[in-house]
C-alpha cells in the first residue's frame, strides 16, 4: 500500500479505508502509543498500538530512533494536542534502532548542547530544533526565487571557480590540480600555474556581482543565489568559510530603487516564512522563549519570534544618511560616556557592529538602511556622488544581526571606474571585461548581496550560524 | 517618469499615455526605426523616431548597443512583426557605443561563431541566442524548485567543500589556504594538512548524494541544486569541470518510485519550459532549423524543437533492464555488422554512448529507462539485488544526449554496505556517519541525479555545453 505523509494525514478527515504511514519514531509510551515522525512536518502523529494484537518481539523493537511502517485507520483522538491518531491494525519495523546505541546519540530522547548536535550533524535533522530550522531554510530559499521570478528577474549562475580575485573581499581558497608537495616551478621560481588545470592560478568566488552586472547588462534584471567563500580565520557566531548568496542586480535602477527593492523583497520572504512554517515558527519561538529563561532580563529579547517577524513587515525600514548616522552616533550617550569600544570621532570613520546595533536597537527602534558612505570605507565599484566623496552604496540594517544586506549604485562611467581601479592598485587587465561593460551601452544599474543565512538566523532565532546550514564550513570543520 | 519593460509593453494596448522605456539598441534604419531590447524578452520594441525633431548629434549616437531612454506613447503598429510600437516624443542616450570598437566585438551586427562568443562571454548574453538561452535556463531553474517544492520536498544545501572523497566519482579539486609553493610538511614529509584551513584535505564536491540520504533519512524528502566538481581532462562538448546538479533522495521510496519520480519530474520541467518560454524557444527552434540546412540529410533531425520536447511529455519512457537491453543490443545489426566501436560481447558490459544512443534513437524511438545494473559497473552504495549480481541501478537516457538522470535505490542494510565499502577499498573511517543511518532507522531510499546543463541543452538544442551555462568552466579556461 502506497504510503501517506504525516502533514496530510493530519489534515486528513477520519475514515474507515485503512492509510499507511511510514516514519521514525520519536517515543513509545505505555507499550500503546508511538509518536511518530517523517519530517513533513513537526508534528508527531500519534499511533495507537493494541499491544495484545502485536508479537513481543515487535513490540520490543518499537523504540526511539527505529523507522516504522504503521498501516491501520484514521479516527479522531481521544488524547489532546492532536485531531486524529492511527488505530493500528499491522506494525512493521523496517529499520531497528539499538537503544544502548542511540544512548550515545544525540537522537536519545533527553536535552542536547548545539554543540553536541553540530558533531552529529549527519543526525541533528531528526531533532524538533533541526527539522524546524530546516523545513524554514527550504521555504525561505523557495520564497527568494518566486520573489525574483514573480517580478521578471531572471535566475544567473555566476562561476564558482573564478580566475578573476578582482573584488578583494577577503582571502580566498586556491583550487588547484597540482602536485600539491612539488608543484611545477616557473623560470623565476614561482609555482606554474600555466600547468594547473585551468592553466591560471584560480580561487573559489567570493561574490558573484561582478559577473552578474554582465548578465543585468543584457537582461535587464538577475539575481544569483549560489555558495560563496571567504577563507578568513573568524571563529564566530556569525561567520561560515562557505555560505549561499543572493545578489540581484538591476539595469535602469539608482540607489533609491535598490534600497525598494531590497526593502520589498525582505518583507516578501519574511511574510513568505510566517505564512508557510506557521508550526515551526511557533515551536522555535517557544525555544527562543524557554532559552531565554535562563538570562537576565536586560538581556530577553523584546518581541517573540513572531512579534519579531510581523514587525519587519509592518513597518517602513528607516532611511538616513552616513553623514547623519554619525551626528547621531557622535550625540549619543554610549558615545559620549565612551561605552561604545569604537568611539566615533569623525566623519569617515567605519561604523562596527556596536554602532548599527545602536541604531537600530536604541535610536530607531526598526529596520534601517543608510546610504552615501564615504567612498574611503568601500569597494571600488560603488558610484561616486557629485560631493567627490562619498558613494552611493547602501546597507540594510537589522536588530540583533547587523548588516543584513550590502548593496550599491555601481560606478557606471567608463573614466572615473577606469581610475577608482588604477588608484586602488587592482591590475586593470584583470577586469578589462568589467570595464567594457562601461564602453558599449552602459547604463546607471544597482544591486546589493544578502547573506542567505543571515536571513535563516534572523527568522529562526537561531544564535549561531553554524545550526542554520547543514554541514558548516569553518575554521578546522569539514566534517561529513 | 519610471521606465516599463518591453515584455509588459508589448502586451499593453495603445493609448494616449506617454510611457518610458529603457534598452540596448539593436538597430537604426533609415534614421528612424529603433529595435530596442531590454533582455525582458527576445522580441524587439520599434521606437519610430522623427528625425527632423531631433538634434542631429543625437541621432548620431544611436547606434548598435548604445544604450538609450525612449519616452512617447504606444501605438498600434504599421509595421508587420509587432502589434505596437512606440512614437518617440523624447529620447535620451544613456550610453553610447562607439560604432569603430562596436565592430571588433561580437554585438556587431553579422554573424559570429559560437567560438568567438565564448571568448566575449561578457556580451554574449546580449544576442538573441544567448539571451534565449539563459532565460530558458532561469526558467527551467524555477521549474526545478517548483516541482519539487510543490511535491512537498525539502531544499538542502549539500557542502561544496567537502572533507570525504567517498563517491570516487572522479578526480576532484583540492582546495587549499597553505602556502602553494612551500607547504608545511608533516614528519613523514608529506603536506602536512592539519596545518590547513580546515585541518583536513579539502576537495570540491563531486556530488551532493551522501549529505542528501542523511537529511532524506530526517525530512522524508529533499532535493538538492547546486554546483559540483570533476577535474576531468575532458576537452569535449558534454562536459565541464564546474556544473550544476540535482539531486533529490526519499526516504521510503524503491527503484519503481524513483523511476516514476524522474519521469514525471523530467516531464513537468520540460512541459514549464514550453509553457513560459514560446518566443524563445520558437527562436532557437528557427535557429536550429538554420543550422541543420548545412548537414546531410542523414544527420538532420527528425524533429523541429519543440515538437521533440512535446514528444518526451507526450510518451512513457519506456523501461528495460539492462539484462534486456544487452540482449538487444547483441542481436543488433550495428553489433553483428562490428559498426560499434565497443562490440557488446557479454553481459556485464559496461553501456557507451553509442549503445544508449541506439537503444533510445534507433531500437525503442522514445526516452529508455534501463535499470537493474551489473553491480560491478555501478558504485557501492546502489541497493543489492536478491540475484547476487546486479544493483537496483536506473539510467535515463535521452535522444541525441545520451544518459541525462543516473540514480538507484540505496543500499540500505548495514552488514551489506559495510561489506560493499571494505571489498571497494574505501576506507570505513571515512563513511562512519553514512554507515550510522543504517544504524538508526534505516529504511529503503531512493535518490538520482540530473545534470542540469545536460537538461538545458535538450531544452534549448543547444550543441556545445559551454553554450548553455553563463561563464563555462573546462580544460585551460577560467576567464571572468
Amino acid at each position: 500500500m502506497h504510503h501517506t505523509e504525516i502533514i496530510t494525514l493530519l489534515q486528513t478527515e477520519p475514515s474507515i479505508h485503512e492509510i499507511n504511514v511510514k516514519g521514525w519514531v520519536r517515543s513509545f509510551r505505555s507499550n500503546r502509543f508511538i509518536a511518530l515522525n517523517d519530517g513533513s512536518t513537526i508534528k508527531n502523529l500519534q499511533c495507537v498500538v493494541d499491544f495484545e494484537k502485536v508479537d513481543e518481539e515487535i513490540l520490543k523493537k518499537i523504540t526511539t530512533g527505529a523507522a516504522v511502517s504503521v498501516t491501520g485507520v484514521l479516527v479522531e483522538s481521544q488524547g489532546q494536542g492532536q485531531s486524529v491518531e492511527v488505530q493500528v491494525s499491522e506494525i512493521e519495523i523496517l529499520g531497528e534502532a539499538n537503544p544502548e546505541d542511540v544512548k550515545l546519540t544525540i537522537l536519545s530522547p533527553k536535552r542536547h548542547t548545539l554543540e553536541k548536535l553540530r558533531e552529529q550533524a549527519h543526525l541533528r535533522v531528526r531533532t524538533n530544533t533541526f527539522g524546524a530550522v530546516m523545513r524554514i531554510r527550504s521555504k525561505l530559499a523557495f520564497a527568494v526565487h518566486e520573489y525574483f521570478q514573480k517580478n521578471g528577474f531572471y535566475y544567473m549562475h555566476a562561476p564558482i571557480i573564478t580566475g578573476s580575485d578582482a573584488e578583494g573581499a577577503g582571502e580566498m581558497f586556491r583550487v588547484s590540480s597540482l602536485d600539491p608537495k612539488n608543484p611545477p616551478l616557473d623560470e623565476k621560481g614561482n609555482v606554474n600555474y600555466k600547468e594547473d588545470f585551468f592553466e591560471k592560478e584560480t580561487n573559489l568566488t567570493v561574490s558573484g556581482q561582478l559577473e552578474a552586472e554582465t548578465y543585468a547588462m543584457g537582461l535587464g534584471k538577475v539575481y544569483t543565489f549560489g555558495p560563496t567563500f571567504r577563507a578568513e580565520n573568524s571563529n564566530t557566531s556569525r561567520h561560515l568559510a562557505e555560505f549561499w548568496m543572493i545578489e540581484p542586480e538591476i539595469a535602469f535602477c539608482d540607489l533609491a530603487g535598490n534600497m525598494d527593492l531590497a526593502e520589498d523583497f525582505i518583507k516578501y520572504i519574511i511574510n513568505y516564512a510566517l505564512n508557510h512554517c506557521a508550526d515551526d515558527l511557533e515551536f522555535l519561538e517557544n525555544r527562543l522563549l524557554e532559552e531565554e529563561k535562563s538570562k537576565p532580563q536586560a538581556e530577553r529579547s523584546d518581541m517573540v519570534l513572531r512579534d519579531k517577524l510581523k514587525f519587519i513587515i509592518d513597518n517602513n525600514f528607516k532611511r538616513v544618511s552616513y553623514t547623519e548616522a554619525i551626528d547621531i552616533l557622535k550625540r549619543s550617550k554610549p558615545n559620549q560616556k565612551k561605552k561604545f569600544k569604537y568611539i566615533i570621532e569623525e566623519w569617515g570613520a567605519d561604523l562596527q557592529s556596536e554602532h548599527e546595533r545602536f541604531l537600530v536597537e536604541k535610536h530607531f527602534k526598526c529596520p534601517v538602511i543608510l546610504f552615501d558612505y564615504p567612498a574611503k570605507i568601500k569597494a571600488f565599484y560603488m558610484r561616486l556622488n557629485e560631493d567627490g566623496k562619498t558613494v552611493r552604496a547602501m546597507d540594510v540594517l537589522f536588530p540583533g544581526i547587523g548588516e543584513i544586506v550590502g548593496g550599491s549604485q555601481r560606478e557606471e562611467r567608463y573614466d572615473v571606474l577606469k581610475q577608482k581601479i588604477t588608484e586602488m592598485g587592482i591590475d586593470e587587465k584583470e577586469l578589462w571585461w568589467y570595464l567594457e561593460l562601461r564602453k558599449f551601452g552602459t547604463a546607471v544599474h544597482s544591486g546589493f548581496g544578502l547573506g542567505f543565512e543571515r536571513m535563516v538566523q534572523f527568522v529562526t532565532g537561531m544564535g549561531n550560524i553554524r545550526d542554520v546550514i547543514p554541514y558548516p564550513r569553518t575554521p578546522g570543520n569539514a566534517e561529513f
